[in-house]
């Protein structure tokens, strides 16, 4: 592409630098802006540096905080005795949006996988052994990908932390609500029909 | 979504409010940036910044402008005499990035369109106009969009200057290159049938 304007060009290039954005959207982005206000377009930018240079990363749980401990472990009224082992920060995302979660998280940073070389010292599972050997857990509910990576990460966190009391969960597994018998892949539906429940769960849920 | 940071919650918004970008979208945008250096996100804040104070429109073709005339405007090695005339800012981007053109241009900001309310005083027509009464251009060539609104503004603006002697001109329409004839649309492949050209054409192209 080839702009007359060299602002422009800067202004296309920066929104190029992010994830699936090419350069037809990014000057689409860069027009859209052009239209708006000067002060719109200031606050659009003050966010994002603000979020830049404003967010630390929580030293209980890992999460993204806006000051020292995260918005959920400073919350009182969540409890302090379940966690929930997510991947990343986009899964607190998710589950938070559920509104049916109230206790703490633990965010590892990413999953074991030996063939992408990412051992137990690349992701954050010591602190995690920690605060279960502190003994003030009662419940840890992993909540990872349904992949190898997932499962080999549940297997190695509930192997280092078998010598205590800590009660071990996984979100379920099985067919997603709205789905179709017909188009669920063999596995899962083979697994859901094999890991049956009884009904009472289905009007429970 | 629920965030558990205002900070990610303030940038998640600017980006949602970006033609095309969904909530899930500009978070994944948010968490790259989140990943990337303090100085890096204070760049691409302050290339948009810049690029929305900066910019400013050409007063003699319309087309954007980082100072007073624009850089197409400016250029000495350019054809005066010669005018595209196109719709919008991301039409002269494209012709720009053929490099086939070595004229100048005049953005009319839109196009006739009597339905939508968008009558000659709405677009940049008049001083398109004045340009040819002055006498000095000898081609106008019209690259708009080949629908209703792109043909009656041709008809238009080839009414206003009939008593000039400007030679008006229309860039070529056909089939496009690399595409198949079998999913050509009717009307297409039909004018393309009947508007024939000489073989030679296909060489010199």
């Amino acid at each position: 592409m080839v702009f007359s304007s060299k602002l422009i060009e800067d202004a296309v290039n920066s929104f190029c630098r992010l994830p699936g954005i090419g350069k037809k959207t990014a000057l689409r982005m860069v027009m859209h802006l052009l239209k708006e206000d000067k002060e719109q377009v200031a606050y659009f930018s003050e966010t994002i540096t603000k979020m830049r240079n404003g967010i630390s990363f929580c030293p209980e749980c890992n999460n993204i905080s806006d000051g020292d401990l995260c918005g959920i472990c400073k919350d009182p009224t969540r409890r302090k005795d379940l966690i929930c082992v997510v991947e990343n920060i986009r899964d607190v995302i998710s589950i938070e949006s559920t509104r049916q979660f109230n206790g703490l998280y633990h965010v590892l940073g990413g999953l074991l996988s030996p063939l992408d070389g990412i051992g137990p010292d690349q992701i954050m599972i010591g602190n995690l052994v920690q605060k279960i050997g502190a003994g003030k857990v009662s419940e840890l509910i992993m909540a990872l990908n349904p992949t190898i990576e997932g499962d080999t990460t549940v297997y190695y966190i509930s192997k280092q932390i078998k010598d205590s009391v800590v009660k071990v969960t996984g979100i379920a597994r099985g067919i997603s609500f709205g789905s179709e018998l017909e188009y669920t892949d063999e596995l899962t539906l083979g697994r859901a029909i094999t890991k049956r429940l009884p009904v009472e769960h289905y009007i429970n849920a």
